[in-house]
């Protein structure tokens, strides 16, 4: 079997769930990991595998097939995307939704001028959750689509609480109104306010001698981040802190509740159960470089999404044996 | 808009499901349906559409751009697909797994050699449960894939009890046993039998005198059909079975239970819940019919499953509209 040979930039929790991942599919073979920092410094799970300057990645050009970007997608990916591309096929997991026709295009035209290709905004959400509100659409045109997440942590939002005075440390999860997911799923298709959709639940480290009072009506009074939601903030020690919420668990469900052309109700639903949000999405990105490495062989070049790829290039198995073991 | 051009083969519930999903479906037009039956005595839903004899199919050639077979697996498509592919793209529903290989290979000779683009085995099972196996075992190699079916009507256990001496008119619901279904959804990666993942409900009118204990042991005790399941059977009159046993509801789930790298718990689950099977089927028919429209544009021809058709080409909208709105 000849392997598809993986090499990772950036060595965070999803590089390294990358890495993990790599050892669960017996045709991927991880090359190097390539990193900003000083590589003499980073020691990564994978014994024999080169780590490296970001600097010395072009000389890899021939050693390497795709190239999974696990920076961040504030500053590193808008950046690497398009520098990677250069030599690389590439796949990244790019979620700031409203800027994804931006960043497309970029990738496009470095993949497409190179004879790479890029598989951009990979993971759960964007990625399979998009996947599965594109196909209940189509499926069932006369319809309500409803995405809910959780019960999760955000990342996003534990950095908001954190950044409270008095705060020492903090995570928060997103939480599904279980009412709201119950009315969904009978057909009822409710029209449903933030509120109503999801809650929020924070877990609270203090300072010694915190106004606790005054850091709960910071927080669920923050705009954007809590003041439409229903939040919940919790006091704990430092030791239940460590003890319960340092996992990255998430999660959550797309429903497209519609009715089919004679009026008979449908529902159609996908749903996530996460141990790790980075792992898990760590593990979908390496079945996308499987693709991108099968679209490079076929000179299927450019920037791509996964509404572009077939689920059949996502397996190492062959066409015709996902025909008679799985169809 | 350019709208895709669609011909129906056979008006049974299939058939009709497909005519009513067109009308849900802002860019796609029924051009005729074709029957065995003499046409004059076949009536249609839409009006000013024709009805013709499926011999005359061929002079509508270059009037329709996309077939829709909606015959039987047994004996209908296995000749259908073959002899309409000749002419044009087709999307047909053939469910009989274990012959989709040589099934497969007998549609694509033939379009391979006629430029068209024949998709098969199209539908909810083979079909969007599939991509969701596939999907699964890519994503999470390490695992355990479940698939359950129900509440749901058998039309196959349903025709082996009207077959049982007495009946004369019954139901057959197949029920995923929530026992089993909750271990799976914890992650527990149980090993269940065929007796511990479905149970068996039938709905059963007699013939006046007939023997209610005699026909309910020659249900239960039915090999292949019944004697691997706890099978349930009530005896109901014929208006009770009118009045709530008519419909064709079915669903069920594919539940992925596996484990990331570093081993945490990660669970995929997809579900439907169906008013009406055949009409969803249908509706699953017309969105891939606009995918082998596309394809064949694209001359991208021969045989195909959902496997090899990415969900992007199911919709009505552009690609940069998709990555906009849905990703």
């Amino acid at each position: 079997m000849t392997k598809t040979r993986i090499g990772i930039v950036g060595y965070g929790n999803l590089g390294r769930g990358v890495e993990a991942a790599i050892t669960q599919n017996e045709d991927m073979e991880l090359v190097a990991v390539f990193t900003r920092r000083d590589p003499a410094g980073v020691t990564i799970a994978t014994e024999g595998v080169k780590v490296d300057h970001v600097d010395n990645a072009e000389s890899y050009k021939d050693a390497i097939d795709v190239m999974i970007l696990c920076g961040g997608s504030a500053t590193d990916l808008p950046e690497q995307v398009p520098h990677f591309a250069q030599w690389f096929n590439t796949v990244d997991s790019f979620d700031t939704h409203a800027k994804i026709p931006a960043f497309f295009e970029a990738a496009d035209t470095v993949a497409a001028k190179n004879d790479t290709v890029a598989v951009i905004s990979v993971g759960w959400d964007p990625g399979l959750f998009s996947l599965n509100r594109l196909l209940g659409e189509t499926v069932l045109p006369v319809g309500h689509t409803y995405t809910f997440w959780g019960d999760g942590l955000s990342q996003g939002h534990s950095d908001a609480v954190r950044r409270v005075n008095g705060v020492k440390n903090a995570v928060q999860y997103t939480l599904p109104i279980q009412d709201a997911v119950d009315r969904v799923r009978s057909g009822e298709n409710p029209e449903l306010t933030t509120r109503e959709k999801h809650a929020r639940e924070c877990f609270v480290v203090v300072e010694e001698g915190a106004d606790e009072a005054a850091i709960t009506k910071e927080i669920v009074e923050m705009p954007n981040y809590f003041a439409d939601y229903d939040t919940t903030v919790h006091f704990i020690s430092e030791e239940e802190f460590n003890a319960n919420h340092t996992g990255m668990p998430h999660g959550g469900f797309v429903i497209r509740s519609g009715e089919s052309g004679a009026g008979d109700k449908q529902i159609l639903e996908f749903s996530l159960k996460l141990g790790s949000n980075p792992m898990f999405t760590s593990s979908v990105l390496v079945a996308y470089a499987r693709a991108a490495h099968k679209l490079a062989v076929k000179k299927d070049f450019g920037a791509k999404t996964v509404f572009d790829i077939p689920y059949g290039l996502l397996s190492p198995k062959s066409p015709a044996d996902l025909r008679k073991e799985l169809l």
